[in-house]
């Protein structure tokens, strides 16, 4: 899976992914007006909306881009309904030649992992038949519980050709404490990147594993270290832009062949009509910023690369 | 909540929960095939099954016990049909008078961990009204990301009045991967305890805090010290059972007075017919093997206290 991603990262000339983290108050007054008219103030309401909303960002941008990252919480905070509308979206991102990454950051122990690992990226048996219940083509992973939490999404990685990034490094404020503190002189992260390594092993897809990682882009120095410890991990980097960092940030996250990162960024984009920097296009065209959004953040990017 | 939760184990005499975590193999041959009857052998079939299943053992077992632990893997194996269960569970059991704590172990940045924190522990907001998308009491929840992707969680947990179990030791054997690593000379989980104490400092309701620790029966020496370290939160204990862990292994997780833990047993219970112990009752009669072998838990956990 992670040759695929390549493949449309370098066919796109775009490093990067959408995060489809709608909240509410991201979607336009005219959408929301039109779905509450439909389904009243109701979780379908909401549901709708976000639907009508991420349909109209994917329309504008898909042909720019490798992949989505819908986070599933954005869903999951309206019930079934929002859940509903989560596959809804996985499904159409896919349609338009999409590479879905599922930020579920699942994981527990083996038996559970293993029903996270089948529910999001392989398929549950019933019966005599299989189904997939979210189908995306990647998941993060919270790696908290160790290697007996990890290696059931690892095996359906394996059976099913999909992917996952593991949380190494994350982007938040006080990700540094758990992460950053030392062990034997090194961070818990770079212990947990060794790990990250070795679950990717016996995973690799062309020159990279598909067992990838979470490095954040508000850290620089430390995502240089961990490109350096993981040369065959793919990274997914969130944290760009509204969460402050900056394309100079990134630099260290690329492989000196230009891959080995893809970039997220979320509200950067898909609220890109709130900013003063495309305030011009209006609500009502809250699509068209987004894919000015998205044009501009791969020419900065690209810049440093 | 935990006073609630207190109040309904000092009612019960049972320091335990169910863990509601149904494999589609653990549930009897003859509610599958009235399932797949009616609905073919499709998610909807088997999420038919669950729920009968479900049901059965909680009409079995409800007056017996303080709480119920569905783990949400479980359903969310089977999409949106298997989460559907999920909330019709949750909510039955709310209407047996059982506590309810939701095992989805999430956890994330601070934006997102909030809307995680309103889907399942608090409300919505759509325009002009709330709602609950999931509404259980407690919830579990992972600490990689540190306070901010905890806080949001504890924010709700004080304005609705719910609980929390965070991740501090897990039952699973490679829990020790990173939680056991020394840190200043002390095991990663202990600084995770000692967060666990200071979150749950502004929220505490009566003698305990509304937010709790996961510590896993299958390492007691571990939960001694942690006992000692945390005396004012509650212990969500899985690991008893199925897994490995004794009546004598829980006997550090409780206080002198007899509080401070929650025993789970998943497997053990909602499985126990087949087991050799209870394979008198039949699969005909799984509900009132889980009944027995709820008595006996409790028989063999109020033993050691």
């Amino acid at each position: 899976m992670i040759r695929q991603l390549i493949e449309k990262i370098q066919k796109t000339k775009a490093p990067v992914c959408v995060g489809l983290d709608p909240m509410l108050s991201y979607v336009p007054e005219h959408i929301q007006a039109a779905a509450f008219e439909q389904y009243g103030e109701t979780l379908e309401g909401a549901a709708e909306a976000i639907w009508q909303f991420n349909r109209e960002i994917v329309d504008h941008t898909f042909d720019l881009i490798p992949s989505v990252k819908p986070q599933i919480a954005m869903y999951e905070q309206f019930g079934i309904e929002g859940l509903k509308v989560y596959k809804r979206t996985v499904d159409y991102c896919k349609e338009k030649g999409l590479i879905v990454i599922g930020d579920a950051k699942r994981g527990d122990i083996g038996s559970t992992s293993a029903a996270y690992a089948v529910g999001h990226i392989g398929s549950v048996q019933v019966g005599s038949k299989t189904y997939s219940g979210f189908d995306t083509d990647f998941l993060t992973v919270n790696p908290y519980l160790g290697t007996d939490g990890v290696k059931p999404f690892v095996d359906v990685c394996n059976s099913h050709d999909r992917g996952l990034f593991v949380l190494v490094k994350t982007s938040n404020p006080s990700s540094g404490e758990f992460q950053d503190r030392l062990i034997d002189g090194r961070p818990l992260y770079e212990w947990v990147a060794e790990k990250v390594v070795e679950w990717g092993d016996a995973s690799m897809d062309g020159d990279y594993s598909n067992v990838g990682a979470v490095v954040g882009a508000t850290y620089p120095e430390m995502s240089r270290i961990l490109r350096n410890l993981m040369p065959r991990t793919y990274f997914l980097v969130p944290g760009y832009g509204a969460q402050g960092g900056t394309a100079e940030d990134l630099k260290h996250c690329f492989n000196k062949d230009g891959l080995g990162a893809i970039v997220n960024s979320s509200r950067g984009i898909i609220a890109a009509y709130k900013q003063e920097k495309y305030k011009q296009f209006g609500p009502e065209h809250f699509a068209e910023a987004s894919r000015q959004a998205v044009i501009d953040m791969v020419a900065d990017i690209n810049r440093v690369l």
